[in-house]
């Protein structure tokens, strides 16, 4: 297949900054793409060859929007999978597969998965309702606090709630719902897994999220982890086992715990290019928007090695501020060694939402880590 | 000023692949971006805010689009500047300047530039026609081999010719000229130094140039150059005094020899992103591309340190092939460890039409020059 300057078309369900970062690959290997997206004002609307509005949960639309492509992906998981079963069933190349898609799109299934294939996670029972998930609480089956989380329609710490009381409990919306033990942690990490068609697969350094000691946040992502080889090994064979089962074409992110005595819980994955992998634009050999590209058409997969230490940090939406976004201090982060901003190109900012994020790149991951906290204590996401 | 996510409009003259590797950088900052080019397929058609078909040369054309924007560049000198002094008069910011580009333009002037701020370069003398040079040929005046050079309208070789025999001196076009002494060297080296308005100058490390043995091409081009740190040093050394001289803001590509005796003669410059420093989108902390951008909009310079050794091979047409351009073997070279192609989106391949170029990053520069040779003798580009 000839992908470079062809006739060749890549189909990208979602316009957001994925979407984006992935439209970067593309234009230097000139291959051509079509992104579907509700909004008009999605980043992906400059970059991709054509652009098409409209809702990526209709069957109808995502399947005629395929029916256009050669090969489709896909930037968000919340897509109609019945279309991209059909579509793949009418011979179009889906990858992540709609089989990996059915298995990760809801969390209680994705649960059951890691149990049946004895990929160690924190203890679970999932409910059809929240009068099931009282009742169990009431009957001690489940003892508070634990973690509570919607199955579906939950994105970046979205429906998910660590239950600490009656009260809080009985405010949870009635949802299909799985109840999760806290597991006294003392990292979170992540490793990106590429697998193409041919099998080929290969794995990121494990990377670190460093969270707020206070807000609840990821504040940086930190390649490499900052943790013991041992540890570091262990975690990069468990994604590596997460991914042979998941059977996957693409990139898989698996986020991890690591707990206090240094076992390793799978908490979830995502089937592309993921926000702990940002990173690797500026400090990896390949970055994973190449990556993931070079996986879904069965190219041959780059070397995943850092050239330096790389650590990310958030842009998000300032609390107190909506409206036309100016990134304030932009000029003076600019001036610190090392450090790239990547604008999403979201005209309205609004209280946390992503706008972009900030790389930090050197050959010292302690002076890269110091600049990080500088970048974060300076610039600011207002309006 | 604001230029990141806001109404703020820079203009591009010329929508090549310069120009195209400049918009990547235009998309990660999101600002806005109109380019003005001859042709409907330009490369850089998808990837600016809005495309702009026109004459580079054509007076109004420049002047209405110059007209519609804050800061106005080019990724190629062939523009017509009078139209750019015009803009610059009335309040727009054209970088690099009118003056910059007027003593570049002209072969024979920036020889007189040099001379003038005794900037060592090759022995020179200007002709206004054919008949005065061949007569101070016959005069002895100038002695054969020398080097002839077309004073206008040169690119990529174009233009430069060696002068050995009466026969090739008839055959010269009667146009302005100049015939300079041919120096022999033992390499060709190349500085890119950025500046802003502000007057804040880097420049990037040296590199060479390595030339195919028998055909007079660049082969590759290799960061760092593999030379004397004294000589480095000094190539440095003389970009800087170039650049201070010439005022200019953006990038300044100053391209040198190396003569046997370790003397540094300034060949030529460009005001703009120059193929030499291609390598540094993969193996630099800034690229070059986002340094010029840096630069222009007077935001602080990049580090333009390396994160790894860097190597390009530039991907031309191969002989003998016209028509729908293939990338014969692409796979087979990325699967070689830190190659990453670059494919500037032609359609049409015609000899030695500049299609795209590989670049190789390596900790270990010996074995990047081996991947390199590799990369080189593997992928061809036909049709």
């Amino acid at each position: 297949m000839n992908y470079f300057s062809s006739d060749f078309k890549l189909g990208i369900l979602g316009g957001g900054q994925l979407g984006k970062m992935l439209l970067t690959e593309t234009r230097k290997f000139d291959i051509q793409t079509y992104v579907l997206d509700p909004s008009d004002e999605a980043p992906c609307k400059i970059g991709c060859n054509q652009f098409f509005k409209g809702d990526l949960m209709d069957y109808d639309t995502v399947y005629n929007f395929g029916k256009q492509v050669d090969v489709l992906t896909f930037e968000i998981e919340h897509v109609n999978v019945t279309a991209l079963e059909k579509l793949e069933a009418e011979g179009i190349q889906v990858y992540p597969s709609p089989k990996t898609l059915n298995l990760i799109q809801n969390k209680g299934t994705q649960k059951d998965f890691y149990a049946h294939h004895k990929i160690p996670t924190a203890d679970y029972r999932r409910f059809e309702t929240l009068a099931e998930l009282i009742r169990a609480v009431e009957e001690k089956h489940i003892i508070m606090p634990f973690v509570w989380k919607s199955t579906e329609g939950g994105y970046d710490g979205m429906g998910v709630k660590v239950v600490r009381n009656a009260e809080t409990l009985e405010s949870l919306p009635d949802v299909q719902c799985i109840a999760e033990a806290m597991v006294p942690f003392k990292n979170e990490l992540a490793v990106i897994v590429a697998r193409n068609p041919s099998g080929e697969i290969k794995t990121y350094p494990v990377v670190e999220m460093e969270f707020h000691p206070e807000a609840n946040q990821v504040e940086y992502v930190i390649c490499p982890a900052r943790i013991d080889h041992v540890v570091s090994e262990k975690a990069r064979a468990i994604a590596l086992k997460v991914s042979e089962h998941f059977d996957h074409v693409g990139l898989l992110a698996v986020e991890m715990f690591q707990t206090i005595d240094d076992e390793i819980l799978v908490n979830e994955v995502a089937p592309r290019p993921h926000n702990s992998g940002h990173y690797s634009i500026e400090a990896s050999y390949t970055s994973q928007f190449e990556q993931h590209l070079r996986a879904i058409l069965d190219l041959p997969l780059g070397n995943t090695d850092s050239k330096a230490a790389g650590i990310m940090v958030n842009l998000v939406g300032e609390e107190g501020y909506s409206g036309n976004v100016v990134y304030e201090n932009i000029d003076k982060i600019m001036k610190l060694d090392g450090v790239t901003p990547h604008i999403y190109g979201k005209k309205q900012t609004r209280p946390f939402r992503k706008m972009g994020h900030v790389t930090i790149v050197n050959k010292d991951i302690e002076q890269a880590r110091r600049i990080a906290e500088e970048v974060k204590n300076t610039i600011r996401v207002i309006a």
